[in-house]
């Protein structure tokens, strides 16, 4: 079969390789739309996860079953699949400990194009159907379903993590598609005001769609100012961290009140440390919690996911700024990604 | 000063009493809008604080406030406050332990036209100001305001206490205006099918604006049999019960998934016991939780849904069906929540 | 091979059986020491689960591994393994969602002499071995091992049903096996007064020996009035049913303070409901939270309470009333359990 | 009155002030027994809270109930009250969010010695003499008492923070008083393996008799690397930091299992940032939540926490190395604080 790879650290291409094999658990997938991720661009040209060869791309996908090992039990061919991101080991000692994303060593939950073959190919393979695959229901676009894949649940993630109450106030850093589904995670966890900072005009847009109050553009003055400036001194209840560098953890810690919480949801792919400044953590003592988490997988998140789009709670169109039809747009859609244009969010191929 | 009150079991009217003494600690409030309240109606007809003698009623109301303590800081006479249902003794070993409504002893937390007079006075007291009140923020319609003393934080207890998560099944039993609260509660915190079980068509109109997905009309069948329908008998993640008699429990629990949670916020005025069948119940090991409890009041909580009104995520005009303008019109007002009228959501008497 | 079997209600007896197979992800193990538990009693005696016919009884056992299926990673034949009770199907949906030991349906995570042949044969089948085995540390007698498959995790789970803390009052209501596991673990969370209630002097002596610090003796009066004596009137912060029957949730109820939590781990085997009385759960409103729930079962569960055991927190020796020396003594243990001598806690079968 | 005071940085001394005035809520309390603590030494020889004139030292102290205020209902004259170094305003929308020790602004429920005279006087205020004072029981001795105050509620917080589960695997990071009540306090919660981190034998003897199972000298390596070779490569699943320096964060975040947690006690007097190592973090996406929190102080805290030495579950003679009796021994007290002899673990003046 054909594939969209990593070839090495700074080069992609198509590959030809052996059609994946089914486990008595697993099942083989074939695409029906896929899409590119800010951490593909990551792992090939910023060699995020060490050198690859050879390795085919992509994590975000839904598809339709071709084959599934003797003990799947809920799916059969033909049947038309989410597929997440993470795709834990349900077994594993970090599973049963409630963090199936770090089943087999921290992180290791992602498989796809990290341990194995990613998605941009012609057929692909998913560990445990029954406990990593959701049937994508008749009623949700396939375009929209791939954003349940990553965006959705590492948005959402970052919700969880930051513990959104009614009526919270709520500051989110990073509005490109995860912040945005942060954006609307938060709206539909019940906070009240909600900062979202970011400055190109598709997102700043999209944000106040998605349920922001109030756009802090950082190229309007220093991001903490302006949140304090706009809570009358008092700064939020809770920050998201979805976009910036590792000094945006500063910032967050400064505008946070004691008792808030950080909950972070963006891949720190540089620097040697996170600083934290001690005076504003309350001298270590401020009960500002600093939380980060990679997002949680498997059948039952994608199912709950999928249930707020059928039901109208989420619109997922919104994300999509560019559609490409057919496989032969792959690099394209993944130059985006690498290139950002003002004006994208989310490219998505459909096959 | 003047107000209108219990005189005893089933007997209503106005007296004379002599003006509130304000502590150091403490408030005195004149009302500028107030509403009547189902537990005014079990008060006084049914007896269910037992009996009461020449007690003003009423417990939902904002105001503006007349006179302050002198260790009072954060208001003044001249403010205008939002005032919760419950006033807790902030200090207290209950409230230390997180349960504030319960300060002093259970629902001792719940003051007015209990212990002491209610609202629906020329003047009222409040305790300890500083914990107790809340700015009524300029942008919100002072009828809409007196929702958030007790129809939005008890329906939005129900969802804290049912525990909803981001893309939740839920029942609503019953949607009044406590339950149409934990409708817009549910949606607001993510849950994507919400399954609201009532009749009247106000009510049923109201529940789908405030986003309930489905309607459950016990004229049509068995409610349990019918949230197992439209679930394909897998039954719901959770339950919030704002309305019915005891033996609602006994569906709710049926309907429930293992792991669920049954969040109760209806006033059980009536019956010995409230009975949960055991075999549904998983023979005691099923992980069905109930919870049950009354709403917290306080500043913070007022505060925190007034700002869910300022930012639009909450619209409460919908509740009120009814404006009274005039003190003279509180026994009208009143007696509607009595003999509830099929077009009743609500109403509230404007001063 | 041979076995202990259920022949039909009331009638049990050795039959021969097929050996078990051991699929892809499987264990097949051989018995070293097992123990008889009520719940075979109530299986046997009172058609708890219903009539089977020639069903091996038995869900408590360590062993050593026979065989292991191809895809079993952790394991080997030879290995002497602890083996829970509960044994969850880790990728299902209920364990995705905390509660692994619903998996596949309420209280399905149960297998063992319920769905399937249970530990009272010279072999014994265990689905998921590395999800659901635990490695025996030589340092744990296999007889004190064996309580580690239900006495202690179901114990430990009426603990954290009830959501101990420091310095929590707490009453735990019935001290067979599980109930003085639920006292060691109340002591071993940092509760401080622990009121046990019980009478047999083997279970009170052992009860204290776990930490209890008064014994509430049944038979000198109401144990609801004798708990309200001890705590001036105050009652307890939480209750952990281990015992008793139904109507035993209204005293339960009655002596906890509002804000407090029931953590019922007691198997309910009679009676249509449960009855919780109306005005002391403070009319629905007292926040007196009601939880039961099954044990959590698994690897990690088993290799977290070993540890206990290994690092001298936990001594089950205590629990271990009789010990038997091979297989022809099964039936003598069970029928212990059945009849429950004043002297008996708990019976072990070493093979 | 005489207080023994800080005078200016670097600069202590006896003082002559006015006697405390008590409001209506307040009481004012002549000490039975005082300890100094670390934070006292950070205060004078430091400079850790700016500089100050004439403040009397001192937040920890059981003592006597001299005059309450108007408003006080549980406290009279002749009470031998225990006092907690965090005397929060209850009221407050900290309090109320349940951040109680940072009511009126971060750290700020931090009263004594801080904002006010501290306890090292002739007598002492206390605000909110209903919500801050407890009983002291009799059959406590005054000395371990003072342990109350604070030594105890922050070694303890440090187990909340990091949320110990049964079973779990913890390092303590730091074995003075606080430190031994984080072991004492984590063997309490039901942990297993304790990994106390320090190296005075005074210290490291105390640890083992409060439950740790390891004491980690990091005289004798890397710590990080002694507790990864302990656990066999693995980490730990909770870290409580109750000593070292900033970097020690570092060690602890290398040390910990994703999914796990840091529960920070110890004041971070020095360094502009504490660094998170960014690899080890998971790059953001580990779950290891890093918290850290001043303790809850208050009236219920202290109860539950004098219940847990009421019950023998906490010996806290254990702590105690140096007494002295008479006010004129404050200053060789406080010194010996400051020197920290190898043999010194705390000293208590009783008066």
């Amino acid at each position: 079969m054909k594939g969209y790879a990593m070839l090495s650290i700074g080069k992609t291409g198509w590959i030809e390789k052996e059609d994946p094999k089914c486990g008595p658990l697993d099942a083989v997938v074939k695409p029906i739309a896929v899409a590119p991720c800010t951490s593909d661009v990551h792992t090939v040209w910023e060699g995020a996860l060490g050198d690859r060869h050879n390795m085919i791309l992509g994590h975000e996908a839904v598809g339709q079953v071709v084959e599934v090992g003797e003990l799947v039990k809920d799916f059969k061919p033909g049947d038309r699949v989410i597929v997440p991101a993470i795709t834990p080991d349900w077994s594993s000692l970090e599973a049963q400990a409630g963090y199936s994303m770090h089943s087999g060593g921290m992180l290791a939950g992602w498989k796809f194009s990290n341990f194995k073959d990613g998605v941009f190919g012609e057929l692909f393979h998913v560990n445990d159907a029954d406990g990593n695959l959701a049937q994508l229901p008749d009623t949700i676009d396939p375009a929209d379903a791939v954003m349940i894949s990553d965006m959705v649940p590492t948005g959402f993630h970052g919700v969880e993590l930051a513990d959104i109450q009614f009526g919270d106030t709520v500051c989110v850093i990073g509005i490109g598609p995860v912040g945005l589904m942060s954006v609307a995670g938060t709206a539909l966890r019940g906070a009240s005001h909600i900062y979202a900072v970011g400055s190109r005009p598709v997102c700043t847009k999209t944000a106040k769609e998605y349920g922001a109050t109030d756009i802090i553009d950082y190229h309007q003055g220093d991001i903490f100012e302006q949140v304090m400036d706009k809570t009358n001194g008092k700064g939020v209840d809770k920050v998201i961290i979805a976009g910036g560098g590792n000094d945006i953890f500063s910032k967050a810690i400064k505008m946070l009140k004691p008792g808030g919480r950080i909950g972070n949801v963006n891949y720190l792919g540089e620097g040697d440390t996170v600083e934290i400044p001690r005076v504003e953590w309350g001298c270590g003592m401020g009960h500002k919690i600093i939380a980060g988490g990679l997002m949680p997988g498997g059948r039952l998140r994608m199912e709950k996911l999928a249930s707020l789009v059928e039901t109208g709670r989420l619109d997922l169109s919104k994300l999509i700024t560019h559609k490409f039809h057919g496989f032969e747009h792959m690099e394209e859609a993944l130059l985006l990604m690498k290139d950002k244009p003002r004006e994208l969010i989310k490219p998505v191929v459909i096959l």
